[in-house]
């Protein structure tokens, strides 16, 4: 039987009663922007009156890539190893993003071409890297599901020791193929529409990527069932992070989108429970252009627009200040009444 | 004899080297967008290989001014004081945003109307209140040049005692006048283009806030002296906090600009010493059209666009750990030869 998550729709009758809070703040009506609509999405998904975010922790799952044979990244596969190990050490740019932001990473491998035997390194590989799927499935339907439960589980995992929010990132050299697959097939979109240079690839390779991946797309023919969608299309990771958002909103906590790979697994958790979506917080809009019309398609307005391109989840390590910023003044700014303004 | 500011340019020869040191970085070139030039632009000014931000400190200024007594704000004039004692109580936006991003909060009178005895408030008064700027000039030139000591003495204050990031916020009532008419007399642009509904006025509102303004600009006959056009079209905060960016900036301080009021400040600074510019960065793109005009004029792109339209200095709080995160990236990123990485 195909896994399924039953995720609470969130309590909307609630919301005057959170906008009446709001707009009660010794601040013009609405000139928090954003911020306001954060504070309120909280509320609904936290439910009381004092919100926080408890042990927020970042999720990096890797995996490789059977289509990255073709060149179609500015790196060779091996470079996903090279990467795990940085993250293991502390050395990249997700590292730094969540130590300064008091963020938890943990790191997981989901699929890598060869195991790392390292303690700190969450062991649920799913196989060494996926089929190429321009010839084949990426994996099996019993893989996909197993990967959804494993992500799903580690997000319980998290919830259970604490955590009340979720950002997901990733490393697989050649992953933006599945992920731009995976929109083009569940969205019925033009490949060319859906596929873009990742982190620098030349006119060559991106037309190379675009006919690989419209291959692999005219192989699938169940827009309606987005599991056997993402066993066709893959990826290990993009199927774990996809679990770990139905898993996560399943137990309540807030999930912190970020990054084009991590929306296209968002965009597959919505097709498989579009409650999950409520949970969703976006961070950043990503400079790969395709990302706009992800997020589109999942009705969303990211809160930074800083030109990253870097994946790992960056973009949600560096909005998470904001979403801190945003408990604090629902929490703590006073009212009119409290603070004798008169307006 | 006027005040003047000795402000060191950039050492610009350091740019290929403090370049060269992020493209050497585990990550594609580029890939962390606005955050490269953030850290690069610190670099500059920290002069030094391990960046640092310390002490930041949010000083909000507040005055009154002549010009609300004619209704142009959605407020009276008595909300000023009232939302400086919200601030010295921690009740305001500001304070919950400087609490949430470990900054400290300083608060001035810089000439509100009626004073407040609390040794909290730093008493820095000019008067009670400018004069109506759309008949009479806002302050004398002595009180002008005052000002501009008074702020520069501030921030210098708190370099000497460690703080090396100043970012200035700002109460009051009517303040939006001054700013607006300060751009269109500096900038040579037609008033209309430089008045915005401020808090959230009606037409009629704004109808009058042009009229009195274009007014108060068509005394002034010296845009070639900022100070004098300081002097005619106010108010005290903005002349405090102009004077804080020249000292903070002479004593190698970053400036973290925020807001419509406290950028027509920063545009002022720069016309007083136009070196100021570098030690800038731009903090949040405001609601208030004219905002843009402005950080046009200033070639000033902010890191975020939040739809913020409060003041107090909000959106530098909020995007001051985006300035954390690109010292830790700058710091403590690996570069490909540590990580082993071989891109």
């Amino acid at each position: 039987m195909a896994p399924s998550w039953t995720i609470a729709p969130l309590y909307r009758e609630a919301s005057s009663r959170i906008q009446h809070r709001i707009d009660n703040k010794t601040k013009p009506l609405g000139a928090l922007g954003r911020l306001e609509e954060v504070a309120s999405q909280l509320a609904l998904i936290q439910q009381c009156d004092h919100l926080a975010i408890t042990q927020p922790t970042m999720l990096v799952f890797a995996a490789d890539h059977g289509i990255a044979s073709h060149g179609v990244s500015i790196a060779p596969s091996a470079v996903t190893r090279q990467m795990v190990l940085n993250f293991l050490t502390g050395g990249a740019a997700i590292n730094c993003f969540c130590r300064a932001n008091d963020m938890a990473l943990q790191v997981v491998d989901a699929g890598i071409l060869e195991p790392i035997d390292d303690e700190r390194l969450i062991q649920q590989r799913l196989g060494a890297g996926t089929a190429d799927i321009s010839v084949a499935p990426a994996m099996s339907r019993q893989q996909a599901e197993m990967a959804l439960q494993l992500g799903s589980a580690l997000a319980k995992r998290l919830r259970s020791q604490g955590s009340n929010l979720l950002a997901c990132g990733e490393m697989g050299i050649g992953n933006t193929s599945s992920a731009a697959a995976l929109l083009a097939a569940l969205c019925q979109l033009p490949v060319s529409d859906c596929v873009g240079r990742g982190t620098g690839i030349d006119d060559g390779q991106l037309q190379r990527k675009i006919s690989l991946i419209t291959q692999a797309v005219a192989r699938t023919d169940s827009r309606d069932d987005p599991i056997a969608l993402l066993a066709q299309l893959g990826g290990y990771e993009i199927a774990q992070i996809t679990g770990a958002m139905l898993g996560a909103a399943e137990a309540g906590m807030t999930l912190l989108v970020d990054g084009f790979i991590v929306t296209a697994a968002a965009l597959l958790a919505t097709r498989i429970n579009p409650v999950s979506r409520e949970y969703m917080i976006f961070a950043h809009g990503s400079a790969e252009a395709a990302h706009g019309i992800m997020l589109a398609q999942l009705q969303a307005r990211p809160l930074l627009d800083l030109g990253l391109r870097l994946g790992e989840g960056t973009g949600a390590a560096l909005a998470l200040p904001l979403l801190r910023a945003a408990c604090c003044f629902y929490n703590e700014m006073a009212s009119f009444d409290e603070a004798g303004v008169t307006v």
